[in-house]
């Protein structure tokens, strides 16, 4: 088996955005690396959101991962919220776009589905299930725990597909 | 007077993002160009950003802006709209921005007061004072007209703080 694979995972948010890496030969899955960028938070916001992009390009840069994947947006109703999420998940998604790489798109339900069996599991409930999953990703911060949930999730998504194309 | 500048207005939307050049001397403002990019409505999320980013940074890649300027958007009862805004929005930002050019940032009835005198205009009525002020811009779609209008916005504005400044 050489069809390994890297997986970029990204929980985007302008204050903290959350990364993670996976690597992914057939049914195992590995921790590689996982981090948090933080844009200056007094800065303008074109600059804040120019210094979360170079935070994610540096990563792809560094980890060459050949796919990434990152939550569906919950639309809340605060819309200022939801209007600064927007802004971060853009900046966030065009870095591993720039360098060619596919950016997947999951439902936080599916992603807490794969991860815990139930689309209404808690951070807790990820956390931990990250934790067992990839015992060396021991530290990683709740942004950073979510960034590798995705990563698991589209790991799992694209075996299944692979596993349905096969048969 | 050799302090002549660039300044690139932006109006961003997913499926167009109109964008406008004036040159600003003093008290004088001209039109240099204007234009829509409109990335394919077909593509996934990721790649339909980058289309917008890159489509941007062509323009400033050619029009060399010395500052920007952008509508600060106004949060919507519509959140999924709301959320495909922020996306386009800062995927139109961070082309500026990766440029070092400063991004300013203007509320929509600030632009309509700087063009038409009450916050209140409507477009027709901007597309209007565009025409009136930059009359070698005819032609210009609403986006394109919506753009170059935060231009003239942001030209006011910093002339008036200039003048405030030496005063």
């Amino acid at each position: 088996m050489t069809n390994a694979i890297r997986i970029l995972g990204l929980d985007p948010g302008l204050r903290r955005t959350g990364w993670g890496v996976v690597r992914v030969e057939g049914a195992r899955i590995a921790h590689l690396a996982h981090g948090v960028v933080a844009p200056p938070e007094s800065a303008p916001l074109s600059e804040r959101l120019l210094a979360l992009h170079r935070g994610v390009a540096e990563v792809v840069a560094q980890w060459a991962p050949d796919e990434a994947a990152i939550e569906e947006t919950f639309v809340t109703a605060n819309g200022a919220s939801t209007l600064k999420l927007g802004h971060a998940r853009a900046a966030a998604m065009l870095a591993p776009a720039a360098a060619g790489i596919a950016v997947a798109e999951y439902a936080a339900k599916v992603v807490k589905k794969a991860l815990v069996g139930t689309g209404g599991a808690d951070k807790a409930q990820i956390a931990f299930m990250v934790a067992r999953i990839l015992p060396t990703s021991g530290g990683a911060t709740q942004d950073a725990a979510d960034a590798l949930a995705v990563a698991i999730c589209h790991a799992q998504s694209r075996r299944v597909r692979a596993i349905g194309a096969a048969a």
